[in-house]
């Protein structure tokens, strides 16, 4: 795709050390070597070099700081904001020192790419509930970074070759799920989602769906008024801004009809809602990329799948997809700025 | 597929006289005729008249009552329970009139199954809304049948031929599903599930996969509890049953595992976890099932469609495949009384 030979860094943060993340960054650049020149990791150096061993890759992970060039060949450049005791490591097996290195991971790469030494962050999987063991307080990545570049209005994008999903609420029990939507997330969903299609995708004139909230949309009041109250007046606002917006639709036919070209993107209400379509197409190749924060942000969209960690059968597909995609966005972000 | 030459008749309702139900029914029978002899239409012999001049369609419908034989060739066998003023119709313009045949060609086709006049009962879309406004108090066309049949263990299964989905509940608003969800409710669907597998699909031993309510399964309970107190307990007894039940699964991959043939089917908890993904790959090809009625029921998996009724471009393939699975239930459940 030739973004590697584009003047930019992407930082890719390795994730819970006990996850599949190493696997997936080692396998990635083994079949894509060409990435070592614009690519770092942020991450474990033993960790990684443990995995190369492993799997019997021919990579060769090595110490790097700011400042010093990306020598590339079969070089894996790792920066290693925090301290960890490989002594510790065990596949599969997360703890309160993985917890602590891959939060400190986030956190360092979000400084650097403030610092403008990377343009981009691609993230590896971590563990919610051992980032809370941790006492590291977020539900999640995404909520992490908007809070570490002090965003408000953010949201998080799926994203593949045939269908791009975002839920207007995520990791939250589906009981809280309707008290949690409101005209206003509605509308800022609308706009950030319009703005990502423009500029971050480069579609001119994007076409967006609105799914609705309850069976059927509704099914004109029969069954729950979300859609009246909330979804419909929000759709109207916004048109003021990009006719193209329609809904509430049905949410059992409007990630089809995204998929065969009627939509750029769809927003839908809830997590399940929109990934387990997305996944059932993209399970493999689909990004999740952060809209609205200042940094350039895509992620796998898999977890740490702690099962197969370490046992060389994690598939780098999503890594591989999220990494190009983050180059891409990159360059389309640029091309906005000239 | 043979099932026509077996000797076993489905009764095809038409659904609303004013929605695609007539023309799928004739674009179904032109492009497989062989089906006129072991198929009967329980509609309105003027509409399907009237539909056939429109669309240029080369076959006869004539007035058929129980006792006759069906002739074949180009002869659609119509039995009408309900008068009909065709004056009134209109396509896609639903009123009181094309209400209330629609209701009455529902209720004539479990008298004609309950007389063993048919086999089967194979339905074309109704409106729900119409149907209230006609005073038939049901939410759609399951309910109505569980209740002419005096069924109360029942549930609907959408199956096509890379999946089946049957949601938990349905037709209800989405603020209503967790109140609705119990560990009764989901052990019945459960064995109802194992049962339509057996009996119906011939499936010796069937696997099936259950989605949690929450994102990520609950991920451990940090959203939500129903998985840990209502759909585990359900599976654990259920397992006595059918040890090869999965779950609690997060809703979002358990449609791509049993899409890659992990599951032969997915216990979802409502109407989009399981229908966003299901017709995202069986939009055109996806049946309705009724499970647990004494008398086989398919259905098209798809609404009136009033915006392009009479058109000539409505696609037939869901009846097709609807017809072509209640040929084969029938089949299979005669199979097992021998």
């Amino acid at each position: 795709m030739g973004y590697p030979d584009r003047n930019s860094i992407t930082g890719i943060t390795m994730g819970c050390p006990a996850s599949v993340g190493p696997e997936i960054i080692l396998r990635f650049f083994s079949e894509n070597s060409a990435y070592l020149k614009n690519s770092i990791v942020i991450g474990d150096c033993n960790v990684l070099k443990k995995c190369a061993r492993a799997l019997e890759i021919e990579l060769t992970p090595e110490p790097w700081n700011p400042g010093e060039i990306l020598p590339g060949g079969k070089v894996v450049s790792v920066y290693t904001p925090e301290l960890y005791d490989i002594n510790q490591h065990h596949w599969g097996i997360p703890d309160n020192n993985s917890a602590r290195a891959m939060a400190g991971y986030i956190t360092a790469a979000v400084t650097l790419a403030k610092d403008n030494i990377i343009d981009a962050i691609t993230t590896c999987p971590i563990s919610k509930e051992s980032l809370q063991n941790a006492g590291v307080d977020f539900p999640g990545h995404t909520e992490m970074l908007a809070r570490l570049t002090s965003t408000e209005n953010y949201g998080m994008m799926l994203a593949g070759p045939n269908l791009r999903v975002v839920p207007a609420t995520i990791h939250c029990a589906l009981s809280e799920v309707p008290g949690r939507l409101s005209i206003s997330l509605i509308e800022d969903l609308l706009l950030l989602i319009n703005k990502t299609l423009v500029c971050d995708f480069g579609i001119k004139a994007p076409k967006i769906g609105v799914a609705g909230l309850n069976p059927h949309a509704g099914e004109n009041g029969l069954f729950g008024n979300e859609e009246r109250d909330i979804i419909l007046p929000a759709i109207i606002h916004c048109r003021k801004i990009n006719p193209d917006i329609t809904g509430p639709c049905p949410g059992d036919t409007v990630f089809f009809k995204a998929y065969q070209g009627e939509f750029d993107a769809v927003l839908c209400m809830y997590h399940d809602q929109g990934l387990g379509p997305f996944k059932l197409v993209h399970f493999a190749d689909g990004v999740n990329v952060t809209m609205g924060l200042p940094l350039v942000r895509t992620s796998v969209d898999h977890g740490t799948a702690y099962d197969i960690a370490g046992k060389g059968i994690a598939n780098p597909a999503s890594l591989k997809s999220a990494v190009e995609l983050a180059f891409l966005i990159t360059e389309n972000r640029k091309k906005k700025q000239e």
